[in-house]
């Protein structure tokens, strides 16, 4: 009979994932083995995959969290409505919201390299949702509310490299809340450290 | 007789150095074996060991050379010279110029992450010069040069931020010089993306 008694698989979809998503964001996902997954979970490999059908699809639905979050802002009627400007800003400091509100998950997909099926979808939704707002930025130029003399396509580059930033900073635990940080981050963006006279 | 023929160290310190930086970029500092350095260099251990003592001398000297840069910036007379508010976009322009031309030697420098002396030490050198940095921000704060109304440290480490996200994505054999990414950079953070009237 053997001395270790196996334990019991206490884990729903949900929680195996936020275990797998913390485990892929130390480890890295290509250095993480179904075994390690198994460990940090507490469970068998084959309680594993009697709730999935493996590593990628771990993968595949924690960046679609992410990825669906993000869309979302997209939807919402400070992203639809208005000058375009004030969409632009809006969705500035959505992204930036929702990157510290799902932190995990945005790391994770932040994190993505492209050697996977699961990876490439997730990059080619990056594409997409970075062209969306490359394309607010562009009207906000055209209605004279953007300045014209930034090149966009680098400009997205940076604005996206800022928000993307905060997440190798910004700890829920820490002194500054999301909100703060957004705010922060949508201001500079918008007006720079300079006085406006 | 062995098979394998003895291949000859052609190695100088400064080559040696540019495959362990590389390495350590690919796989991380803790990843990396000094079997695997003496692979990517073609030579064997013992012949590393003829030039630095081990893994930590060589994360020491790779993180030493990007610091260096980045504080002989602040001697420069751009840093040293006239209102605070242009040393600070000097600093921040040459932060991001130093950046992309030391590449591979400041990306690894901005993944340390403090678990041996050399790290310790390299995370020191950086939050100095992060306070030296902020010490001109705040100078041109009392200037009334820079808004007041931004908290300086969550202003500090967004700009810092957005420099160290260049390493994300900067390549330099790609279509944008170093040059054009620090004026674009320079310009965001002191004028913002809105027109000034």
């Amino acid at each position: 009979m053997p001395a270790v008694a196996k334990r019991a698989d206490r884990h729903t979809p949900e929680s195996l994932l936020a275990v797998a998503v913390d485990v892929f964001n130390v480890r890295g996902y290509d250095g993480t083995s179904m075994e390690e997954l198994a460990k940090a979970a507490g469970i068998t490999k084959s309680s594993i995959y009697h709730h999935v059908s493996g590593k990628e699809e771990l993968l595949r639905l924690a960046v679609t969290r992410a990825l669906d979050g993000l869309f979302a802002a997209l939807d919402e009627p400070g992203a639809l409505e208005g000058p375009a400007v004030d969409r632009f800003a809006y969705v500035v400091r959505r992204t930036c919201l929702e990157l510290v509100r799902n932190l995990p998950y945005v790391t994770l997909l932040l994190r993505v390299r492209g050697n996977t099926g699961a990876e490439r979808d997730a990059l080619e939704r990056r594409r997409e949702f970075d062209h969306r707002v490359a394309d607010l930025a562009a009207a906000a130029v055209a209605d004279g509310d953007l300045r014209p003399d930034l090149d966009p396509r680098l400009t997205a580059r940076l604005v996206f490299g800022l928000v993307n930033s905060v997440a190798e900073w910004y700890r829920p635990d820490g002194p500054v809340t999301g909100e703060t940080v957004a705010d922060a981050l949508g201001s500079l963006v918008l007006d720079g450290l300079r006085p406006r006279s």
